[in-house]
């Protein structure tokens, strides 16, 4: 008798969560995935600067950014918000504000050693996540962004099965043939999860010496656009090789609100106006 | 009683895969795991080229690599086996054998559809690791090197405990800032695991344009050296940018056996030095 009264307080609880966790996405107009079958291709650069695109433009203090990476997080030292942790208020946890309002959460706040690996198996990944999403105070924003690590394990999946009504994923791609492969499997796991594919981004692709102007495909060439034509996915466009973003997200900044001129910021531009476009023509 | 009966069959058939596992790991003289806390490092890229550079030196038909990347496995494609199956013999599955006899297990043997992505959970991922390490007739060997995916989650965890009396892991990072934090986690990682770090090797470090000659730190500058110094363990060397990298790997061949005039072949060729001397230092 006993076992069946704590079962059902348990369940209570869980259903509770739930309905927290729906509450709290439900005051979310917009959340989009950025994945990847791959590491190393620029996915947080990618979240991080969508994010900054669209609070520059009339979406300031309505942004999130939640960086699903447990094992290495890197979206505080992008926003150059590393370092500070996570105000606690009587309703629950709150997000650390960066530039321009954007609103961050990420595993990286809430552990105190910089070098201290998070050693977690996915049971207790799938519980951080949903605890994002749930008792983080997100507020009402126009757009959560989901940097989820590369792969299709635990915490992408995690991700696509917790968060409701997800607008779509972007996937995120550089352009050399062994990535080709893994991306593939990111479309395919999207579609599996029924979340639209809003497009690819091929980054890292191509690169133009500064001082004799010499363009070479360091990393191949065309792998992205390939891609989408190939799986008929939209293709968002190419970012080209560019030292500046890197020395900007080093320095914990953007690249976005930089140089105007710069092939790396037209690029990007770009890919902003087709994810506005893919959100306009879903209403 | 019957339930106690199957309890003891459950353990005794533990102990049995167990028992096969250490005996399959113990014909292999030196393991070694290629580790990072970050993705699209050149982790694979390093580990294809260290089997090669040992096959090549005298260690023909006697190396052998594991690739415990499950969601995006990229070592068949980077040894030009990709699409082959493993053989099935009466006494286990045996390993795909790549150039000079290096033996291949990878899950991208055993999916049947390229672009189907493998959405597992840790448990899952767990079992099939422990498959690869006791199922797969490795034989005898002089060395197994082990491209772990990137984080420090279930496979790298799962590789870590499965492989009995590991060498050590090689750390590989690209020199950004970014992606030091993320790579300091590897190195604590280890030794939390109690496995000796060979030491770091700085991967995309540096790009000299083909034309002119103009050297320039795309992705910064010094990042692997930093942490070496920084958390005391040995620093392998600096692999620069090198188109032929990739254009080699998108074709499945190592660059190591390339031109050795290259200054990424004899950086890779002093980073082989480094571990031959760090396996010579431990008899």
């Amino acid at each position: 008798m006993e076992n069946q009264t704590i079962g059902e307080k348990e369940i209570t609880m869980f259903t509770e969560k739930d309905q927290k966790l729906k509450k709290n996405m439900s005051r979310i107009k917009h959340k989009i995935a950025i994945i990847s079958g791959k590491g190393g291709v620029g996915k947080s650069t990618v979240a991080a600067n969508l994010a900054m695109a669209f609070a520059l433009n009339g979406h300031e203090n309505r942004v999130g950014i939640l960086d699903v990476d447990i094992h290495g997080p890197c979206i505080p030292k992008l926003l150059g918000v590393k370092g500070k942790t996570c105000p606690i208020s009587p309703i629950g946890a709150l997000p650390v504000t960066g530039p321009k309002g954007i609103k961050v959460v990420s595993m990286d706040f809430l552990i105190q050693n910089q070098e201290t690996p998070v050693i977690w198996r996915g049971p207790l990944k799938m519980q951080a996540i949903r605890q994002f999403l749930s008792d983080f105070m997100w507020g009402e924003l126009d757009f959560l962004f989901i940097d989820a690590p590369p792969g299709t394990g635990d915490e992408s999946l995690s991700v696509m099965q917790l968060i409701p009504d997800m607008d779509g994923t972007i996937i995120v791609t550089i352009p050399s043939e062994v990535s080709e492969d893994v991306v593939k499997k990111a479309v395919s796991f999207s579609r599996q999860m029924k979340i639209p594919v809003i497009g690819v981004v091929e980054n890292m692709s191509g690169y133009t010496c500064p001082k004799c102007g010499e363009k070479v495909n360091i990393l191949g060439a065309g792998g992205g656009k390939r891609i989408a034509e190939e799986l008929n996915v939209p293709f968002l466009g190419q970012i080209p090789i560019d030292p500046n973003i890197c020395e900007k997200a080093d320095k914990g900044e953007t690249f976005i609100n930089g140089n105007l001129d710069s092939s790396s910021v037209k690029a990007f531009k770009e890919i902003v106006r087709k994810v506005q476009d893919f959100l306009s023509s879903k209403k």
